[in-house]
């Protein structure tokens, strides 16, 4: 081992040869010099312009009068996520070449995405209103729905993949992804941008909670923390990748999902279901169930052995 | 869908105009024009200045000289965090429309408590020492009790809780459940300040904890990771909004709860016992118990089909 | 309680003096007046930059042309990494009584282990590629590997576990725990640097994850969120303090852990097996097999009444 | 001398108890225990606000659309102007004992304040486009007066001049005068908020000039670096104290004074008259006039003696 | 005025109108919606490259060891510097409409220009280190070399002057004047890039020294604060504006010219001449002169009468 | 010239290699590999926390009540000054290897000069005072002493001009000069730390006053901007470097200089003197003088011709 500075700078200047060699072959091009990526601080300034202009009156860092905010703010806010959101969905187009047929005009395919996901605000807002009416109504320790805006991280959550949805929806490559990311980093809460979810989608505490790419939730759903909802296992292509085909479950209007619960595979969990927490479920569930974990062994001990 | 930048402007300003016109009718006001909400940024500060005036040995960025730490430092944190509190629990009263008794003088109301508060600073230290020691007993892998306040997220989340409760027994609404939320994004712990908890609580790993409204939890009480102390079922009032009565459970003393269990309803968990990992526990236990989850399905296959 | 200026005044400085007198004995010393801990805010720093040498091609700021990337940029790296590193673990050393051998030449050994940290990082780069190719075979819904670096919770939480194991090899006490509690922080998953984790390990989603200091887990091992791989109990010292011996799993070769499930104490899970979601086991598994939760209870209500 | 760290600290804490009672008795009051001073930090805030406002094509960070910044950011800026003026007028008013009349409605008179001089920005504006247009006519090495704009230092001098005569014009004590010494520091030029200034002022260069509070300039003139329009000498009032009487230049039109020139007292410079360089002039001077220094002292040395 | 906030919005909404509608007609565009004009913070940090590539001991935030240096962070710099400067020479030819013969191909004649100016950077060292040392050959107060470097604003001033020179005489516009108005800010010291310096130049203080653009400036010469090197006049074109001539001095070698003096129009200061503090001078001076301000007036007075 | 990004590389790559291969060899040498130079932002901060120190009513952030500042804020920020200097003054003696006999122990010595400059502070202050009172007694523009210290540039000169005196006296070598540069450039005003300067010093304006090392200033003395306190010429030591004698004036009690003068050479200007402004003074000035410029040259013109 070195025993001065010399012998320290031979060790690290033979590193950097060695780092400078590794040749990484991986299975997609990054778009060539000169095309940056994603960049996850523009990504999160979008998401803060996002919070101001749907909940206007909880996120400025100095609230501006009504007026101004009504007539001004809400305009440069909308101004700016459309700039932001079109360089960095001109960014991920580049990144991506699966979606070949867009990139001899990738910045004007980024223009339209941009604002036709701008044009879609407006009814985000709405299904976000019905997330916040549904937490309101299933918990008894909030006092009123401006709490629920303010402190809960499902909220985060839900924000973070209804505008990612929308992007996903629109052929929009990796930054949905980026974004449920963001807040699942944030929260616990990993809801894949492709999943499809229904009104009034109330998730409480929330932390491990997992929810497919191919899930599909009715309205009125409700999930607690640890919940997954993911897949049991896929077939390989030829090229030994997993395919992409339906592989979540299917959950129906006014179904409840405690703690720790894990449900599995392309199944269906009929409407006006209760899973009861930290059950494992592979199996289709008709409506109107309750399904509980099997009873668990207990017995008295005194002798301080522990289990 | 638009074309070019004159379109685009219309989509935009056409936007602008739906956010602007939506009318959002929350349950509660916000205090009106000119009332500022509590800010994140500053309780972060104060959730700082706090970690420096309990653990004064570990969280100055240049650590200052014993002296000066013991006679002035002590002095400047508590003073900035008074006059910090004071704003935050002004703005947490403004809020919330509930608490009108002490609208008529919300600055000296708030000035009363946050020095109230203070003044319990030397308790919370005090129970704070017995819970990193709890940690210490209970986990070969740490060296000393030092390294458990600087790396263990249960630290964190308990000095937040910890302080949020008192905050919560003063009856300041909004800023307690601020605080923990902060523990719990950094930690995936999630602890309602109205919880209350005994002396010497250790919680291991900890994500995915949650700890309701309502639990009351006694000495040397030992969680890990993921286990839940929730609610079952809640009754609506006329209003159809949740009733918030006692719901979750009360754990006696010298119990400990392994990962991922869940356990729901103001049941009671007796005095030294075990409740397993991974079980769904919904009806009181008697002292010096064991429970465990039923046994597993446990097969050989040689066939590669998977589960 | 105080009623104006004068009296908070009296209340702080009253808590004060109380907290200045707080006299709490800890059982190991901080290294005396003049040593600093080491610094959260330069660790970050120096895992930033480790993911700048590891994927040269993704997290760079601007992206600097290949050339200069491969001649200059990866050596700058490496030279701020090894100063960065040797201040660290130095200040690491000065904390930790325990390892009294290397106190008379601290600033020499930091610089030999950081030197040779260095030299291990071709090494750590090879590791993680097949962990990234062990998700991309895994996950249907990810596109290329380069996704994969990009967005994947579970790569943050490889590159810090798998960098701090290092260190941890070497000797070096507390730096690289606080390594492995960043990640946590920001993922859920909880690994601790003791643990040895073979090639092509892959986790998905991951929040929850605990995989505990005396894990030995194999090739081609893949764990889902909420995977638990602990310690069941442990014997007491003569002082009361738990015997650090090995106390958590072994996982052979080949194996899948669905979320939930808790895998506790020095057991042996042989290869080829699959543990299903939501099961606690706490005996040996042989080879080839599969493990399930037994089956829920289940039942049709239509009378609304819950769980 | 201290020898060791008890002495320092001894001497540390002998000089704090020094400081602590070292009472000043300042000749006004500061307004008392919470009114805050205003801030320098917001107030190059507002000149920033300012400079998008009257310059919307050159000072955004990011350029907005057209559309967008006409329609959506002034409003957004003038808001935010008016807000952030409000405030440290009112603190500027609370500073000053002398401004009694207002001190029982403080906030009403700021906001009064504030409004008044948002609404004379658009004549502000006008003016200062005939000062880049003087300075445009005035410099050869100028190509347009976009450059003017973006480059001269000048135009800083005369945007806060111009902003801090219209608050010194209503009254506001000791903002305008903060507003001139920022852009003192930034450029070398001083001028008081006081001074009255035509159309058409043109500075060059900048550096060192002077121009005292009563000074009275007409249109069209020209001044370089180094000039001084100040007082020669003052009266004393009962007290001891200078009395503010006019005691600078009145400087009529057309004008051009060039470079380290000092003019002195309450004179007059009549019409289109031509100061020279580095002259001392302390009397009237009639218009049309030219004043030159009288000729220097030269002769020929080859003896490398110096001066 | 308003009383109330009603009126204080009409008052706001009815100036962001006026200021809206103002319509400027610059004598230039400004490359359209979408052309960013260059960012000061960019030039500074390019200033701020330039500085630690040219004195790489001195201006490196943590000091890397001289081996990294010289091998890896030169290169990196010059890499950013290199970057950088391609896109502000890019910004500043599309913002002037005068350099038509490049828009077609601003990309790459901004590259070249920018790998041009690089390639001349040794030399420019060079030059600078002829500056340090006729600094420290004529200032008996400072006692090495690296005083020169790490204190005086005269090397800010001459870095960036040499550096906007070289940019100046490859064509670039606007870039070069914002360089040296940031030096000017900082230090006072005016120097026009178009300006013709020789070696071993040297400004003593610099405060208010002034070089015009057309100066031609030899070897050895030295210059101190309120130096003004400048036009007396000039003639105008057929639109009113002043024509681009010759105009300033020209300074021959071994010149000495003392604080505030001013040195005027397109005449010629003979080599090894001085010019004394505070004279004002239009006419040729032949070398070895020594010029001098005729004798002050001087008596005695004992009235306290002052000036 | 390059064509394309391959001869971009080149150039660049050429360029790399010149500027590691430039060797300049400074006559003196930088203390060694791992001796940091004193750093800018450190000393910035140490002028901050001493502004704190000395105004403590107006230059705090969140200004604290009137009991903490006294009790805690002056004792911290005493502490952190102390600490900040030792570090500053232990890097300047690394520097300057004429001050060899403090090398052996540079830490040591550190904290003593550290120790012994900030016993000095409450003189320190005394002197400020002072100076405030002169500037308040001189200027009919200012209406309280409390906006001398919150506008005046003067005070800023002072404060850094005082405080670096004291480390030049104690040896510092370095520190106090970077110290003053400072303030000269944020004010224009160029004090040397080697220059005495009594008590009621008042500079007014500012911007361009020189005052040279061996300055020697009594009491009561008044200077304007642009006001030189230079030296004439110096003798060279056997090396060709100016030798460090007394070379610069000696202004007596009471003596005011106006705008731009040049008072130049070991002259004495005698107590109770007035000098006017643009002379040129290279001789003693007896008691009571006034000193005034010969009379301009001055004629009317109607022609248009200009000077």
């Amino acid at each position: 081992m070195p025993a001065n500075a010399t012998d320290f700078t031979k060790v690290l200047s033979q590193t950097v040869t060695r780092l400078s060699e590794t040749s990484v072959s991986l299975n997609n091009d990054l778009g060539g010099y000169g095309h940056v990526l994603p960049s996850v601080v523009t990504i999160t300034e979008i998401i803060k312009t996002l919070k101001q202009l749907l909940f206007p009156e909880f996120f400025y860092n100095n609230k501006p009068s009504e007026e101004a905010m009504k007539h001004y703010h809400i305009g440069v806010d909308v101004d700016r996520l459309f700039s932001l959101l079109q360089r960095q969905i001109a960014c991920s187009l580049h990144f991506n070449p699966a979606t070949v047929a867009v990139v001899d005009g990738i910045e004007s395919v980024s223009g339209d995405v941009a604002a036709r996901t701008i044009s879609e605000l407006p009814e985000l807002k709405r299904m976000l209103y019905t997330d916040i009416r549904a937490i309101f109504n299933n918990d008894p320790a909030v006092g009123n729905e401006a709490e629920v805006i303010l402190c809960y991280p499902s909220i985060k959550a839900m924000l973070n993949y209804r505008f990612a949805h929308l992007l996903h929806r629109l052929g929009v490559p990796l930054l949905p992804r980026i974004i449920t990311e963001i807040a699942h980093s944030e929260t616990g809460i990993d809801i894949h941008p492709g999943a499809t979810i229904g009104e009034y989608f109330s998730i409480d505490h929330g932390t491990g909670v997992v929810i497919g790419e191919t899930c599909i939730i009715g309205c009125n759903v409700t999930v607690y923390q640890g919940v997954t909802l993911g897949a049991k296992n896929f077939s390989l292509d030829s090229n030994g990748h997993p395919v992409n085909v339906p592989r979540h479950p299917i959950i129906e209007d006014n179904v409840t999902i405690y703690s720790n619960a894990s449900v599995l595979g392309r199944i269906t969990i009929g409407h006006d279901t209760t899973i009861g927490g930290n059950v494992w479920v592979t199996h289709d569930v008709p409506p109107y169930s309750r399904v509980l974990q099997g009873q668990p062994r207990s017995e008295i001990f005194t002798d301080g052995a522990g289990i």
